[in-house]
């Protein structure tokens, strides 16, 4: 592992790192920030999975996270959002490929050798941050933005012990019926739908729920709605009396000003799950 | 005027417009938050000037200031700084040119005709905002980072009537005497050093002072310290007894993340100075 940059931050250091990942056999840069408290303890740490297009800086940069989380005194692992380099595959849309992983493992060519983002974020990264750094892996909550959302909720219902709390920012809710979904997951996973439901929201929720908290915020104006489906994911909820909170937020669209408005409720809610 | 964005953001409005300045005598763009108080009434205005190679949007995006001008009920205004555009002059270094507009009016070729960002940004942008807009001209204060603290305060100590507070994050506090200040004000005031005292918050501490609270925040590892030279503004407010707080923050450096870090007071000292 290499040190890209440290900067200090909140009483706390932000940093940047990088390293070969055995998931997508590709070199991988990731940021994680660690509030005061990590200098004398292990503390938990919030999961933030990024939307399409982004980096592991977008986050980083613009949502404010790191002024809550040195408050409660929680981590924030900022994962990158595929596979990059010159030997990875890649496609002119900005919504396959490079920048749009959707955090799972492709069995597809050209996609399977290195889009492997389910792997990397459930095992080889949290290897990696478990054995490098002062966190509590018996602490761990997850969230994420948009395409984020949709690997935040999948990841977590799918490994339900790991994660105390889940959250979503405008998450992809039905990829299986969306046309954010529907063209990646063929992509990836082949035609054959029964392999997509692992990587729905909606469906996972319908068939499993989470055994913890839930919190959804989805902006009504949000210009991505219509791909979103939250309407789906709402009905899932509702249906399985899960409990959750799942909230329409009148006015915010799909942009880092709507995240970064609703963050501190965000770290809040899984910093009370996770400091128990 | 021409509205380019606008986001919902902690409960009230991030716009982004365009406009001709007569000042620049080119388009320019800014951002400007408005809380929602503005919906009802004039709101305190807190000017944000940004540094070198930033426009309008980086501290729009990653300072995290709105969260604190919303609880405030302050709006923030985020002017670009330089002039820009193919009709307008630049240099290959990032540090003159676009980008570096130093908040001055040139004199010399080629700078003259389009670099006056002071006029720029005490006179034409404020005419707009002051007209367009829910702002009151009454309570304004003014902060900026790097050559944006440089502005602040220049601007300030000139105009002391027209602002109640300054602040600054790691300011250019020394240009006549500082490899940052000496190469852009010789080639934008010319070789007579007379005219550049003006522009040197400094200098203007020792001749005028500020008639109101002064906050400074500089950090201990700033990698660019030894052309700032705080110790000279530093001794300058000591030997003239004037009412300020002039803090060096231990293990901080340069970045949006020591910026933000320190946002909250910033907002805060000018939000107790603006509401009285």
């Amino acid at each position: 592992m290499q040190t890209v940059s440290q900067n200090a931050c909140f009483g706390g250091v932000q940093g940047v790192y990088a390293h070969t990942s055995a998931a997508t056999g590709c070199d991988m840069t990731f940021g994680l920030f660690l509030p005061a408290e990590a200098r004398s303890a292990r503390v938990p740490v919030l999961w933030y999975l990024s939307g399409l297009t982004c980096t592991h800086e977008n986050s980083m940069v613009k949502a404010g996270a790191q002024a809550w989380a040195a408050k409660a005194g929680i981590a924030l692992a900022f994962p990158d959002t595929s596979p990059r380099g010159e030997g990875v595959a890649d496609d002119e849309a900005f919504d396959l490929g490079q920048g749009a992983g959707f955090y799972l493992n492709a069995t597809q060519t050209p996609w399977a050798p290195h889009f492997r983002m389910w792997d990397y974020v459930t095992e080889d990264l949290p290897g990696l941050l478990f054995s490098e750094f002062a966190l509590d892996r018996e602490r761990q909550g997850i969230t994420g933005h948009s395409m984020g959302g949709h690997g935040a909720l999948t990841i977590a219902m799918t490994l339900p012990e790991r994660f105390r709390s889940v959250s979503a920012f405008s998450p992809i809710c039905n990829p299986t019926a969306s046309d954010w979904g529907r063209k990646q997951l063929s992509a990836y996973l082949g035609a054959d739908e029964a392999a997509w439901a692992a990587h729905d929201a909606s469906l996972l929720m319908g068939e499993r729920g989470f055994d913890g908290p839930v919190l959804i915020d989805t902006g009504t104006q949000d210009q991505f709605i219509d791909l979103l489906k939250p309407e789906t994911l709402a009905h899932a909820i509702a249906a399985r009396r899960q409990r959750a909170e799942f909230r329409m937020q009148p006015g915010y669209d799909h942009s880092y000003f709507f995240v970064s408005t609703f963050m501190q409720d965000h770290v809040g809610f899984h910093a009370e799950a996770l400091q128990r």
